[in-house]
């Protein structure tokens, strides 16, 4: 696959453009061409289009008076299309109402919780100031610094009070990596100015298999993004407020709720939004830095001894290697500028460079800066409260301003977990458009939002959340797995990017990449090995099985495509030069589905009888009217009723062919569906359209009332290749 | 409605005989006249059936060499039809076999479950010998004294062991009662010789609404049998073997299970199977009585003084009443006989009005002695062991006969179960021929049961039963209400009988159902006061709700049938003397679906494209194909889109006219309904087929992938009067 640096691919794929018509892409070339060889065979059958010949106008222009309302509302269903280009109706908005009461009442529901439905035009393409960049991209990145030094000295704990002091090394080793990942991503945003993901990138350079791996992975981050975020969150209100601490796991879930209605309304202007809680958070951090370093100065930086710890195990690799790993979830979100690089203002991959160099430095000076003070205040992580809380309640100990720290956090872990919120649907719109996820992600819901995706996220984070009990620290080693397997295949990607485009100075490139990389990967390999029994194993599993899905998706997809795929009708009578069919394009599989050209159709109609009621008139009337031979059915119980039943015919005039099948056994749905299939495969080439009169009872206490025969037989005959179920509706009177 | 007294009524419904072409009741002469002239105006269309027209021979017998097997399994789909009269095939066996991998293996699983199919032509008309008609129709009955006198007690005992004295008395006064009620039903055994249950009777000379409370009653009646007989089956059990007693609600659960799962196998030759426990329960309780009033006649018939027992109430008038309801429901199954008659030898009439007398002597014979002898015995109901497996053994202390004495009660208990197993599904089979029970009652299941009424059994008796966590005493008072509403009602129903024919000596044949009716109506009213706070008030709300559902179903049938009816088409052209539309026949309700002439129908096919794929492309030929109008309508997302598939639509050569709608809001289905609701008020008379292609995936794995949109936009058009619906399946490659 080429490097994808225009607008769109040579697949007519629009880069990471979301458009709502992906569910629709255009015939390729090949296509086009099949699909005109094909329109040559139909027109061989004589003209198939008397022009003028449709008993309604299609435009809806030529209609009699005032049209009545319908029954699905107070707007005549008329009035509801505008008259477009000619052979174009577009449609008002009271088009996309229910018929159904239920319907409309939910449709109503879903208006005020999200709002009235956007037109598709209404997808906006902001450009962003680097200002306001930084804080919409950073929310991820910078939060997660209320989270990842007390998840490393949550490890290192273990080992009693004094194995704290080696969060002063590790978090020097941090910083180096942080530098590292950060200059690798800064190549990324200038290879990939039309933006690119890890699974860009990895699908790109890698291939698919290490691209889906990459998806996994981040999908797997996002997913723990909310949930990491959304319990750090209400950690650090409950922090604040002890008392609302046994309510933590419902006040996740409902956070997550809201999450979820704010993205599927769609929240408009989002980055205006971020601007202030972001800027916020890192102020009031950088004043805890502040007033924390001067009130340690005015002791010489003596550091105050931690309180004694009980030692549950002794100071050993594994437990550094696990607190470092910890540590590094703190890098968690420093892969967004890359992905958004086409929203900056132009030249937009100068601006994205910038703005991640601005985020990594910030994350450093917070990082390591807040590592230090902890230690120098002698703080030790606690259930009760958060490390970030006990600092600050150390730094201001009185006024507003532990507060204010607490508040700011709280919000910019929500923002954090809103922006998987933006990154996940979006994910798996690339994936679905590549065949790799259900088609349904592709589709855009009245909101503009990609509804499907955002309930996939916020039911895997709640699931998640609810599982640990939205405890941060069961949750941190899960974390790490994932987010390092994007970092490691993006950079990697990199390296081979590079090498194969071999531009000036690729060299120094590909080692910058592959310094990020094999950091990114040693850590990866660290958590995944030093958390494996710690959840780390379930990620590890979930990746590849992650992965396998996708392939297997993948693989009905582009056997769909294959079979649904032009080609002309071999025995068509087309043209002399008829081509051969295109290779690769299947053969249709199913005997009797080869009638391709409405010349070659043969019919057989096919009527089931049960009685010889207004129903069964009005679908044998159906049936004859369309000219096409027919055949009458009658199963009967009982040879005694039969006879009843042939006598009836007669009285009626027996107008269509009857065949009675006795049933012995009183089964209905089997013989007839072995039936048609007899007669199916007696003459396969002879197509079976079987007429179903349907009486449509209004209320649906009425159902079980009936014996929902047709449904059984449609299910009954959907296997059938060649049997074609027209459903007739009866309504009743009232 | 006259009485009952031929084989078959002025309807054609064959008296209490059951037979699967109750399903399909034949047309009477007023339909069968519209039915012919409606087939004149067909005729008047010309000859809508060339001879030899269709392309394949529905008798399946021209069919080149050898037949391949079909999907369904391995016999070829053709092998599974025999030719039987002309026009006529009977199916096999193997015709019945579900089509599905998953509906195959559970046909397997049922068949190993219940048996094979039955034939319609097995259903059996035993006769019974008085000796085997005796133990059959009476284990239900006779049962009853295995909880009849404890449950009286059980209430008498709330006043101390000084209050159980009363029971002689109770009992006296309740033999009376029970051989007032034996005459009662002698009587309708005579007057009903083809078998009449209490609905029967009720409804024949009562009217409907009483007829409906009767059948409310009985319903309730056997609900309860089964749940009372379980339960005190399992207290017989439990009482022999106490350490089962803490399993008693599983037990009693899988009994019922049992019971279902042998009844829906359809057990054949039950006669035979019931003789020996029935006789077995009478000798062992005889056995008893002998010894027992031996040895209390070795000590001059002085009664033991009963241990004391807590008062919890003084003895009024209340208590006694309950006790005497309570007492009441030993008679339990009295009305057996009488819906049985056909079922004996003739004379039917008079050998099943002496086996009635047979059986209520024994009743009372049982009641009494036992009674009697458990006050002499001085013992006092525990909720350990039953007062029958007390006075077992206190008469036989060592020995297997206590044993013999608690097995054979369990095994009729068993048996009087079984009884409600038979009895409900006829009742509700009755109900359903009258409209008053949802239809499915009318269906006969392969092994010639009614199993969807004996699994709504099952079910409302497995959830009294575990509601009333198997508990006897809880159970009685709801059954004496319902058992004695049934009794009254059939009482009152024979008075009327009698006064209506005025035969010979019907004064006094109206003194004896007077005499049983009242009584029966006294103790109705007694169980449902004095009972109303301990669980009488839910049958006395139930039976009123049931009636009232059934009366509601019964008015959707008759607006059903009503809608259904045949009558003459009022604008065809039939002949010169057209009749008036029958009285009665309701109009067609519903604009566009008034065609019910060939003549008349208007067809526009309507077919909707997403994307040109070969799915499409087939739905489109087999549209042309039919030779009526067509238009093709498309519905994008946006306006490029629209233009873009524009193009594509003509280099197939725009062979169909097309509408595309643009839809700004992405929806799909609600746009197209409008579209199609508006193109059919515009002229209602014009009849829509709308050819939908459905993707068929095998495996319900690959489900996700898919949109479904041609099931979600079946549902949304089915309230659309004149739309027809066509489902065009595609059937994938593999």
């Amino acid at each position: 696959m080429g490097r994808r640096d225009g607008g769109a691919d040579e697949k007519g794929e629009p880069g990471t453009v979301v458009t709502p018509s992906a569910e629709f892409p255009p015939l390729d070339e090949q296509e086009l061409g099949a699909l005109r060889r094909i329109g040559e065979q139909w027109r061989a059958a004589g003209p198939s289009r008397p022009s003028g010949d449709l008993p309604i106008d299609p435009t809806l222009r030529r209609h009699p008076g005032e049209p009545a309302p319908g029954r699905f509302g107070r707007l005549a269903p008329i009035a509801m299309f505008q008259v477009g280009e000619p052979g174009e109706l577009v449609a008002t908005e009271p088009a996309n109402v229910p018929g159904t009461r239920l319907g409309r009442e939910l449709g109503r529901l879903r208006r005020a919780l999200f709002g009235p439905p956007l037109r598709s035009t209404a997808v906006l393409y902001e450009r962003m100031r680097k200002l306001v960049a930084l804080p919409v991209l950073s929310s991820d990145l910078l939060s997660s610094v209320a989270y990842g030094p007390e998840a490393m000295l949550a490890v290192l704990v273990l080992a009693g009070s004094g194995a704290l002091g080696l969060s002063l090394p590790l978090a020097a080793v941090l910083a180096v990596l942080m530098v590292a990942v950060g200059l690798s991503y800064r190549q990324t945003v200038v290879a990939y100015p039309h933006g690119a993901g890890s699974y860009v990138v990895a699908t790109d350079n890698l291939g698919a298999r290490p691209g889906l791996a990459a998806a996994a992975g981040l999908m797997v981050d996002y997913v723990l993004t909310v949930a990491v975020s959304v319990a750090a969150g209400v950690h650090a209100v409950t922090s604040a407020m002890p008392r609302l601490a046994e309510f933590a796991v419902p006040l996740g879930v409902l956070t997550i709720a809201v999450l979820l209605a704010g993205n599927l309304r769609g929240v408009r202007a989002a980055g205006n939004l971020f601007v202030w809680p972001t800027y916020a958070f890192v102020f009031a951090l950088l004043a805890v830095l502040v007033v924390g370093y001067a009130r340690a100065g005015a002791r010489d930086f003596a550091p105050v001894a931690p309180p004694p710890v009980p030692v549950v195990e002794g100071v050993g690799l594994l437990l550094v290697l696990r607190a470092f790993a910890s540590g590094a979830v703190s890098m968690t979100g420093i892969e967004a500028v890359s992905n958004a690089v086409p929203a900056f203002r132009p030249p937009e991959w100068r601006n994205a460079r910038t703005t991640l160099g601005w985020m990594v430095g910030m994350l450093v000076l917070l990082f390591v800066g807040l590592t230090v003070l902890i230690h120098l205040n002698g703080l030790v992580p606690t259930p009760e409260a958060t490390l970030l809380s006990q600092l600050a309640r150390a730094t201001f100990p009185a006024g507003p301003w532990y507060g204010i720290v607490q508040a700011t956090t709280a919000l910019i872990l929500l923002l954090a977990a809103n922006t998987a919120f933006a990154g996940f649907p979006r994910l798996l719109f690339f994936m679905a458009r590549a065949g790799h996820a259900p088609r349904r992600f592709l589709h855009m819901g009245d909101r503009l939002a990609f509804s499907d995706g955002l309930v996939a996220l916020a039911l895997a984070a709640g699931v998640v959340f609810v599982a640990f009990r939205g405890y941060t620290e069961s949750l941190i080693p899960l974390y790490a797995v994932g987010v390092f397997l994007a970092f490691t295949l993006s950079q990697a990607g990199m390296v081979v990017h590079w090498h194969r485009r071999r531009g000036r100075g690729w060299r120094r490139r590909a080692v910058v990449n592959a310094v990020g990389g094999t950091l990114s990967g040693l850590v990866l390999v660290t958590a995944a090995f030093s958390k494996f029994t710690e959840g780390a194993w379930v990620v590890v599993l979930a990746v590849p099985l992650l992965v396998l899905l996708s392939l297997a998706i993948h693989r009905h997809y582009r056997m769909l495509n294959r079979s649904l795929a032009l080609h002309p009708s071999p025995d068509g009578p087309g043209p002399a030069t008829a081509p051969a069919p295109l290779p690769g394009a299947a053969e249709p599989g199913a005997p009797g589905e080869a009638q391709e050209l409405p010349q070659q159709v043969r019919h057989l109609v096919v009527v089931p009888v049960a009685r010889l009621n207004r129903a069964a008139l009005r679908a044998l009337a159906y049936a004859v009217s369309l000219g096409q031979p027919t055949l009458a059915v009658h199963i009967a119980p009982e040879d005694p009723e039969a006879d009843r039943f042939r006598e009836q015919w007669r009285a009626w005039g027996d107008h269509v062919r009857l065949e009675t099948i006795v049933s012995p056994y009183r089964a209905v749905i089997g013989p007839l569906a072995h039936y048609l299939e007899a007669l199916h495969t007696t003459r396969p080439e002879v197509l079976l359209t079987v007429v179903v009169p349907e009486v449509v009872v209004r209320s649906r206490w009425h159902r079980p009332l009936h014996s929902r025969t047709e449904q059984r037989l449609r299910r009954a005959l959907r296997p059938l290749p060649g049997v074609v179920v027209t459903n007739l509706p009866v309504h009743l009177d009232h």
